[in-house]
């Protein structure tokens, strides 16, 4: 079962962990206790293998395409984490014998994996082993591996087969030609393997090492080079009460990685042999020290303090980061946060419209330079935007739907089974799902509010913004009927809706873009450096500016509606048929109807993946009031069946402005359990690193209260009755302030000065705070008093 | 534990079998119990899935690259033979619970799988649970599945996932591209993908169908298209003592299929969905019974009798006719027979001189319409072995050390670790073991002599032996010192031994097929027809001839020492160093020296892998005195490892010859044992089609003493003490036979009259049969008595 409560004295509310092992709960495992440092992810499947397992190892970026009508995607790397273990003769594994006493848990401040099994084999023997592992977040390239062996009862006989296992594949997708292999001195195992078509060479090294009773034991391995695989096996006596140890340490380098760019392959192996040479050397308890002291650092930094009874929130939003840390590509800005990180192959590595409206805020708020990276990885893809424009007979540029490296449309062509027809179901996204175009630069607009950081839009920010504004002024079509600009057949947020006009998100956003491109031309020509003369020139923005504004002044933007204050969500969506959904809002499982109807039948029903209107409500929450935001939210919620992990953070930060604190806890609540929770098949494919976002995203912007619009902070706190009080780091233009919120008041401490004052609204008032001051505003009563110190 | 004596009745001595499960052996029984047809071979992986299983289903000739710095080999196709059954919820697999029962049975009259379990899951509740399967010898493109569940304690909820797995790889390499996947029905499963680089389309249809007590089930399935994979999963809830039946009928047709080889993709799937809904409408019991009466009719035609008190002499000629069928690609002569068969991926589908010199004996005598085959592909494939030669500067046809399809080298390049260095070690044979070339020729030599089809050779086997001799010409180099020619820095049959020159295997059976080609030429020319005139000119003859002679003249024939008549195996063997080879000779696994050496240290030592003189004494036996045959037999054999499956047959036959009756009876214990013995580890890279091969060939050549020397057939028995009787057909010049031995007499009936009149050799004196005789030559006391009756 999956336990919250494992973490004790310092540790607790930082450890997940089970207390029982089951096979059906592998993967569950495998993707919550995932290991990784944003260069490197690795699933924590067990060291000894089981039929379901999915043992994956993904470095950020090295995507290949693996053959004709494949997408590129993510390759699963060599394994180095299986181990074949045989105590007297026989596998160990533990579905055979009997467990005595089981335990895993994830350690979320120090990142370490303990797996601690007592074993009894059918011969009646006991074992003790403990197994332990890290992905370094010191060394991005490293990953160390313990296993502890003592026979409690009688001498035994210890085999460990290790090594290096290239023949992982994708789910039967090969992404690497056979592979250089070689075994060093029979103790360091090398293996070197190229993917097929991008052509970026991968070298992954083991080194071995054994104790017995703490002193180096010499045992003459026997060597294997088989096909894809190298490894070596060794064999012990070992005593009763004696400990085998067996320290694995491996290294993974590609030729991918910015140290290593310019490198032959010859030199890249010497290079990363020597490395792992060295760090082998220090042996596992340094390496994890090492690793466990960058994790210090980065909690000293993010650690957000949640008192409350209900000590699960605590964890969560610690699970949250955890997570966070591990997406997040921090070393290189050419690559972007897959929609489920570096923990498994679903959606390919691919980044969708998750990252600046679902993770970006995170990094927003709390680790700017990594939000400057998410920007600068958009620029990098501009050039495939501008194609994608360009393939579909538009200008400007129009982001793909799915990301990889070059931002060419990576959306695979077919899906799931069709119910109906038994065949795989179309996926239309990677064609109309364009509001990922001004999710994009929404993502730019904010990154520069939040931080201020004008170089960046110089550089980058302002010519993102102008193409997606192009993008969107060719795609819109003159309705003579109408008299206005529309835009037709696309996918909004909600997904369960294809080929729909005028769908309210994305007309909406689309006018956001138009005229976020307008003032930020305005803004330059009033000032034109050179930089903008050349941009300007380049991108013909003169004449595209007129364009913006045309288009802007006329593009169709559906109202609420007179009866009810309902915006259509699209043209047809408040026409069609509604039908008792009773069965799907209480699925135990994701998107159920979908059993029993096809996506045809869907578009013909008032039933919505996630909050179509809702999202936008959240984005633009000044352009609608509350009155309608409430309107919209009793017609439309009843209908959605949060078939998206994006869904429910969206809803719960809306039910926080709206007042709703019951709602908006118990929506949080839901977020955290997407991949968190007792539902052990959600998190199959890997974590939701949207949903994780959203976690974060409940807690600073829904409950904390955090917004940043027109380029003014505000902090309008609804603390969960359940809290007694929240406290969380806040960067802000380039300043870090700590909030602390009770029930009865609001604590900003400014902790540096990097500008003199800094002008912000807490609970509703505004108020200007100078370098390193610290104000706190009660909200005991009705009024806010105000204790400012300096 | 593996059992002979498990078929009862009249199946005595026709059934393989296991009376436990165990892990560990999985590869050994899905190797020795594959099902098959020569048009496809499926191992008998169980249908519950296990860590260490290798699910295989392979379609003969189906070659394909799978990328860079690959050969060519035989790909894994789509599963359809796994199954996850879950009983009350948990899979079922036989490494939980409580196996209170347990058998399988492969019956080789049938050739049908049955796996017994009763099983106690781990509430305690008992299920009885039949698993049957077979491969259609009627319809090759059929595989059939049936399993019987019964609670016995308890009702239960029984769900099966069933369907068509594209995930499976060659350990690692992918050779199809995604499939196209499709449900009909819900009931019929189509998958269809095309080989990476040879483009060749297989598409496999599974069918589902369930019974409760007798009478059709009817259930709603969760349908499943997920990536290279598609599936239905059925839920059941079965009283106690109620049966369900659950029938899977699969089909397998690709583009390569002659029958197919001009339709569109379209149509090859439309075809053969129609052919499965017609097949599956039978049922498996009917299916059976039309692949059953397949089987009942080849072995009335092949079945061998041995009447002794050692049954398991009887079941491994048996097992080994059965891996003979299985084997053999009866209904298409593009395609060869591999090293593994279609039962593992062992040597990559390949062919190797083991056809010609190991299995082409069997169909010679028992099958001629195979044996024509094989030779029709060593036709299809002469092209391939023109650009050999050509390739490596030479004349003529250079044929592949290993053959695919074209007849082009595939040889891989790296094999297994190098001990020494740590590295894979090179692999020569591709390039230098040459002798292949000429054991091809012999192949259709001896075709010729048994069957004497004169059709065949004038259309293809002239040109094989010409072109052959024609390689060898041009391979010699003269030596101006010994003053003749020689063949430098090759491989002979030994392969400890790489890069020697004047390997005596080598030489001697290139000057055969010089003296052959000769022979053939003088032959026609003498009344030289239409199609003769054709190939002289194309292939300028009267040029070649010429060569051939002078180099056949004096071409270097290493002679016996006059010390102790031992012919040199080549230029330095006997000068090598003698180590105590002791451990090796006892060894349990097969090369076990090489985790001692390297080959290159191999290549120093007088250590052989097989007997490389002992082969060529039993293919050219009439050159060499018994004297000469005994003196090396003593000097060769104690250095031999036998450490190729392929050297236990040869030297039991010469051991036969030799009238070393009991070592030939305990050398054919061991050449049987290869695949059918208590080894467990010795099948995993699939069945050892060579000495399967060699099985019949100990019988019928050794003990039955079978040979065809210069056209005359020779019958001169050697029956074993513990043997009573032995009788076998035998195929002559068109004609049937059947030889009864005992240990007093031998009886020849001629079956058939294609020709009037047969002379053979029975026992050392001529005789002559006429139309539909019977001989009796009767081996009381020394002198034979003949009893000659028609």
């Amino acid at each position: 079962m999956l336990r919250y409560d494992m973490g004790e004295g310092e540790l607790r509310n930082w450890v997940i962990g089970e207390d029982a092992f089951n096979v059906r709960d592998l993967a569950k495992y495998e993707t919550i206790m995932s290991l990784g440092n944003g260069y490197m992810g690795v699933r924590s499947s067990t060291e000894e293998s089981y039929p379901r397992e999915t043992r994956n190892c993904f470095v950020a970026g090295t995507f290949n395409i693996s053959g004709a009508s494949e997408v590129t995607e993510l390759p699963n790397l060599a394994d180095v984490t299986e181990l074949n273990i045989r105590l007297d003769g026989e596998d160990f594994h533990l579905e055979k014998g009997k467990i005595e006493e089981y335990s895993r848990t994830l350690n979320l401040r120090s990142g370490e994996l303990v797996r601690r099994v007592s074993w009894r084999n059918e011969r009646g023997n006991r074992f003790e082993i403990i197994f332990r592992r890290f992905v370094s977040l010191h060394n991005k390239h490293l990953l160390g591996m313990r296993v502890e062996v003592t026979p409690c009862t009688a001498a035994a006989d210890i085999s460990i087969r290790s090594g290096i296992n290239g023949q992982v594949t994708n789910s039967g997708a090969q992404h690497f030609a056979e592979g250089d292999k070689r075994i060093y001195d029979k103790t360091i195992i090398q293996y070197a393997a190229a993917t097929t078509e991008s052509n970026i060479l991968a070298v992954t090294h083991c080194h071995h090492r054994f104790l017995v009773d703490d002193s180096e034991a010499a045992a003459e391995p026997s060597l294997s080079i088989e096909r894809r695989k190298v490894s070596t096996d060794y064999r012990f006596r070992v005593d009763a009460g004696q400990t085998l140890v067996f320290e694995k340490i491996a290294n993974i380098h590609t030729s991918l990685d910015l140290e290593h760019v310019r490198k032959e392959a010859a030199e890249l192996c010497e290079d990363s042999l020597a490395e792992l040479r060295e760090e082998a050397a220090k042996g596992y308890g340094k390496l994890l020290q090492d690793s466990t002291g960058a994790w210090r650092e980065k909690w000293a930094a993010m650690d957000i303090e949640i008192e409350s009874l209900r000590e699960f929130d605590q964890l969560a939003i610690r699970f949250a980061q955890y997570h966070l840390v591990l997406m997040a590509p921090a070393h290189d800005n050419r690559f972007g946060i897959a929609a489920k990180g570096l923990t498994g192959e679903g959606y390919k590595g691919h980044s969708f419209w998750d990252t600046e409206i679902f993770i970006q805020p995170y990094f927003l708020f709390t680790d700017p330079g990594m939000a400057r990276k998410l920007v600068e990885y958009r620029y990098h893809t501009l050039d495939g935007a501008r194609r994608k424009a360009k393939e579909n007979g538009y200008r400007g540029a129009m982001y793909p739907w799915e990301s990889a490296l070059t931002g060419d449309e990576v959306t695979p062509e077919w899906g799931p089974v069709d119910v109906v027809t038994g065949t795989p179901t179309r996926i239309w996204t990677g064609l109309i799902e364009q509001h990922i175009t001004s999710d994009v630069a929404y993502g730019v607009w904010q990154y520069y509010l939040a931080t201020g950081d004008q170089h960046l839009m110089d550089t980058k920010g302002y010519e993102i913004i102008m193409e997606t504004a192009t993008f969107w002024a060719s795609r819109l079509t003159w309705n003579e009927g109408r008299t206005c600009y529309e835009i037709k057949d696309v996918i909004g947020p909600d997904e369960y809706k294809e080929h729909v006009d005028n769908n309210a998100y994305t007309n909406y956003m689309a006018h956001w873009n138009l005229l976020t491109a307008m003032t930020c031309y305005e803004k330059q020509q009033q000032d034109p450096s050179g930089w903008w003369m050349e941009l300007r020139e380049r991108l013909l923005l003169d004449n595209a500016y007129e364009d913006w504004k045309q288009k802007a002044e006329n593009i169709y933007l559906p109202r609420p509606r007179e009866t009810d204050r309902v915006i259509p969500q699209d043209d047809t969506y408040l026409d069609k048929k509604q039908i008792d959904l009773t069965k799907y809002r209480n699925q135990q499982e994701v998107a159920l109807i979908l059993k029993d109807y096809n996506m045809d039948q869907l578009s013909q029903i008032q039933v919505s993946k996630q909050g179509d209107v809702m999202v936008l409500f959240y984005l633009l929450e000044h352009c609608f009031s509350d009155e309608v935001k409430q309107a919209n939210w009793k017609y439309y919620e009843p209908k959605t069946l949060h078939d998206s992990s994006l869904s429910m953070a969206t809803h719960s930060i809306l039910a926080s402005d709206m007042g709703e604190a019951g709602l908006a806890y118990r929506l949080f609540g839901q977020a955290a359990e997407i991949d968190l929770g007792p539902n052990m098949k959600s998190s199959d494919q890997g974590i939701h690193t949207a949903s994780i976002g959203g976690i974060w995203k409940c807690v600073v912007l829904g409950f904390g209260g955090v917004r940043a619009l027109n380029g003014q902070l505000r902090i309008h706190p609804r603390l969960p009755e359940a809290w007694d009080s929240l406290s969380y780091p806040l960067y802000w233009q380039g300043d870090l302030l700590k909030i602390h919120i009770t029930h009865d008041a609001v604590k900003v401490d400014k902790l540096t000065d990097l500008n003199a004052s800094l002008r912000l609204s807490i609970a509703g008032q505004p108020y200007s705070l100078e370098s390193k001051e610290s104000i706190t505003v009660s909200q005991a009563g009705r009024g806010n008093s105000v204790e400012q110190r300096s």
